[in-house]
């Protein structure tokens, strides 16, 4: 099933090579640790009281947020895409090379961004979470070219998309000032609409060809339910795993717990409602009741209360649902963007809608927001909070639209081995895929053999 | 294979739509951030020493025990019930949804028996842990109906479920001053029994037209493994997630480790112990190895020691498998119970188990009992802390059985759209199904097609 | 498929008791809480200052890596495993069964070499991550053995490679000074080159027998990639997880991480670039992509940096690739060592150059680690730390492969039951097997029975 221009012998080892290669160099000439990975900074800092210090490490605080967004990333992502029934290798694979490339790449595009310290960048346990969260971002954007790319093409998107993720983060974070620690804007909202640009530009008119892969079958199903139940979990953990320590982090974790459980209810609902039998569908379980994570990324942290949690995430399952019943086919239909996963449903409208959920939330409930200093958003007048939240959304999209048609173009060349419209959603095209279950082998070599001899009576 | 009996088209959405706005309008009402998850309360609170209020900040304790009880809730239940051949997305798709349901009612119920602040609930981490505990006890209940329900009859068990096992709580922890930091009682014996009952008074007579399919597979049973195995490892962290801070957590881990090791040797041999050609079966791999976690869900806190953790785990095993294997089917006959995962065995006896070793643990072992308020029982004598042990188990089996009785009737309404006697264990009743894989069907294709050559030629 | 000398029915039960009730009685004889389980000692030792007492509790430190270990051992192990086709039980359970008794009796040689106090074993979280790490050199022999042995082997073989792991362990730790939190050489080292002269010694001329069932299936691959990612996810854990407090821990994570994501890199390329196609194979990523979590296990907590753990890692990929694809083939014909899951290229070789990179690291860098009394290895000059890790090296190859002969021929007597040359890595030996799937049961019948229509008309 493979041809001479999707054979990656050449192509998939050299890409990995330089860019591994690039990478190991950079990071020898520019990445230090920070003062709580370095033993000598770390005791130099805390000499005063060297009781306490290692509590104070700030290992201790994000770490178990760190594994959990980890977890999430490689399993959850992962598993979420192999509810296609012959690209289960390329789902779980391929994420997990494009996340390995991304982290490490992130790690320095972020770092250059948000500030050198003597021409190094110091890492440690915060800068690998945001590293992890570019990486999601990318992640998302495969959702939406699912089976549809080479690895050679992904490692490019990922290469670009890295870089232009982190422009966008360095604009809103640094520079606008937005608040944005669950990523509905940075994350979902950059990765849903960079990767809908994408496919929209790798359009396929004889995808058709390869419809009866585009599907799940049971047991694929069930891996997929198990990326759905783990991002749904640890959601908490990636909302709250780079806010203020202390009170922020607790209550964004309880802010998306309970948005979580509503859009559940929601999508549950919502998806029993729009089936002419009442008859649950996978695709709806496995990715709306995700979307109140998306939807509380901004306003989690905010003083935002369960009860306005609940109605965002109640909201966000039934958004998701309906994209994916009554928009996802007219998007194809009329915009030729061919969704794989539906990432518009899950991340695209939901993060618009988390961005504006924390545009309100900023600006109207400024009574109930908290006094310290990083709330109050330093220092300024919510309403202009309010704005600048509104304006970081409107250049979220701008970057992504036109990131994802150049990297679309830039996709489209011919030297990167993406597969024919027939041979879409197939592992085999890339992997090495063994046989069925040999039960199953030796049930039909049986049935063969058992009518034959019929036959032959 | 739906009639219109069992369309969930609009029962099950106005279930979910009506409890969840319920559900938002009584948490905007009732609901407020706790000390440690309000901005303005948490700095307020320790605005002597800013400098290490972070640290002391609740979530710091509890979030990781948090996630990992989460984890169990999620993917532990919903993965052990996987099992069945033809239930997965029943097993873990009505998981996810009820309890996504009973932990926001569970925060409701718990917080107003627990103690209202100025008419209002409080919420933070330990909130949280506990509503996934109140939800573990539904999901408990779960396994005993499986594959005899619709999703809408267990949403009103889970409402009725959460609500009685909040009033037995508060009897037990608020009104006797019963210990049961990992449920034995609460959680474990209320939840089986509840089942039980719940089940008895559902029983089918002709369920055997559906037994076909009450049985696994070779696949279903290795994803049932991972449910098993999740539950196994985060039970230390379910144990002591909710015990003093300090060397109370680092113990009760620590004790429920060493006793389910021990149960995990005795499940293995006599599983195969049990078998007439010594082969060992899945059924009690999967079940039985945990029964060491429930049974020092009450003393796993005290001075139990690692010794007596073992021993109670060795004992937790057998009891199990010999449920399994001879008491079960006697229920089934005898009692007319059909308990589908064998909640009896996992959860039942060894909760009973665990009951009676902690009242004996805390009224025998008074020298062994640490000096600190909470484990000398709040100045009471040891052997009047065994025995309120022991009339809590009583209580608990009361409210248990009493409930489900009356819970059981009301599932018979014909409203809720249970299935047929010859539909259990079938996920299509519920959920859009798809084929089964590409790869066979095509082998089957050929097979006919080669065939039909064949007759033709 | 079961005669009488692999019938599990008596060797198994009294294996699994005989063994239990000797560990609970050396427990209960043995084994005290420590001082930070034990509630008398906890609260005495810090009776000074009470408000800081519980945060600084070892349990807060180390409990949260203690779970991503222990999820290591038993989904990453456990599933990693299930790629054969007809093993997935075995593989899951047995590694189950092994993994639950050797962390008890490692518990005991730990504690009996690492320091008895007063003539007791003193035991908390730090003892436990003990536990479970000497258990994961277990499950690394066990991998070499795959298929081929029977439980009650298995046991006999734990029960052996506990005690002389424990023998190495306190000539290295204790004896000699080396360092080695991450374990290159105590659990990776040793664990395969044990496993790798247990297997010779159990060489079967005629396992080609059995070929068939040597291999993947589609599904069966999907679930070992769920242990292979959690390896790689939880290796920041495993390599911190004993390290010191502050920023060690939080050093050694961050290397690992960098690392292993450099090794999944190199891994791709190296599958595709040695296959002929250009596709990867399976075996490659679950394996190989893991190395470099084993070759900075020596020298993670160093001031390796990001830098020099990439290019570990990079070559840890590289090396573990070019294992499988050319090393493991000669070892099997020329020196009949039959690795089913090619052990040799994912601990023996990475292990190796995991103890070459931390010899060397200690002995050249000394300008580059840290001040504190532990990493500049307790006063003495780094090149003699150097000289130390070197023979640690030689010393753990020495034990491990003596070690393994000797136990290699324990497990050739007759009386464990191992399966016969045709009846290797088949779950149907010690397993109740249910059928396949239900579904493909019912088209093979419906096939048949259309087929027999056209025969009968």
């Amino acid at each position: 099933m493979t041809d001479s221009s999707t054979n990656m012998r050449l192509k998939l080892p050299i890409t990995c090579f330089i860019l591994e290669i690039i990478l190991i160099i950079l990071f020898g000439v520019l990445v230090e640790y920070d003062e709580d990975t370095d033993a000598k900074k770390f005791n130099k800092h805390f000499n005063t009281s060297m009781e306490h210090s290692d509590a104070e490490n700030d290992f201790y605080y994000r770490y178990p947020s760190f594994q959990d967004v980890h977890v999430m990333i490689f399993i959850g992502f992962g598993f979420l895409m192999t509810f296609l029934q012959r690209y289960g290798f390329s789902s779980v694979g391929f994420n997990f090379l494009i996340a390995a490339f991304s982290l490490q790449w992130a790690t320095l595009m972020q770092g250059f961004f948000h500030g050198m310290h003597g021409g190094k960048i110091h890492i440690g346990v915060e800068s690998m979470i945001n590293a992890d969260f570019c990486t999601g971002s990318v992640l998302i954007s495969f959702g939406a070219v699912l089976g549809k790319t080479s690895p050679v093409q992904l490692m490019i998107m990922a290469m670009f998309e890295v870089t232009l993720f982190s422009v966008n983060e360095f604009i809103l974070l640094s520079i606008l000032g937005t608040r944005d620690a669950g990523g509905s804007m940075t994350i979902h909202t950059f990765g849903a609409y960079f990767g809908l640009m994408v496919t929209r530009i790798l359009y396929r008119p004889n995808l058709h060809k390869s419809k009866h892969r585009n599907g799940s079958v049971y047991h694929s199903d069930l891996f997929a339910m198990i990326g759905t139940i783990y991002l749904w979990m640890f959601w908490p953990s990636f909302n709250s795993a780079v806010t203020e320590h202390g009170d922020a982090q607790h209550r964004t974790a309880m802010n998306t717990y309970y948005s979580l459980a509503a859009c559940t209810l929601s999508s549950y609902a919502m998806s029993s409602l729009t089936a002419h039998d009442g008859k649950l569908d996978m695709v709806h379980i496995q990715n709306a009741a995700l979307a109140g994570g998306v939807a509380v990324g901004t306003a989690g942290e905010m003083m935002l209360t369960p009860f306005g949690s609940m109605i965002v995430g109640f909201l966000a399952g039934i958004i998701s649902v309906l994209g994916f019943k009554y928009l996802s086919p007219i998007l194809e239909e009329k915009l030729k963007i061919q969704d794989t996963c539906g990432v518009h449903n899950l991340h695209g409208m939901p993060g618009i809608l988390g961005a504006i959920v924390g545009a309100v939330t900023a600006s109207l409930l400024q009574s109930l927001n908290p006094t310290n200093n990083n709330l109050t958003f330093y220092g300024r007048e919510a309403s202009y909070q309010g704005g600048i939240q509104a304006v970081s959304l409107a250049v979220t999209l701008g970057i992504a639209l036109i990131g994802g048609l150049i990297v679309g173009f830039i996709l489209k060349l011919p030297v990167f081995g993406a597969p024919h419209d027939t041979t879409c959603y197939e592992d085999s095209l890339y992997w090495e895929v063994p046989g069925e279950e040999a039960g199953h082998e030796e049930q039909l070599t049986a049935v063969k053999s058992e009518e034959s001899d019929k036959l032959n009576s």
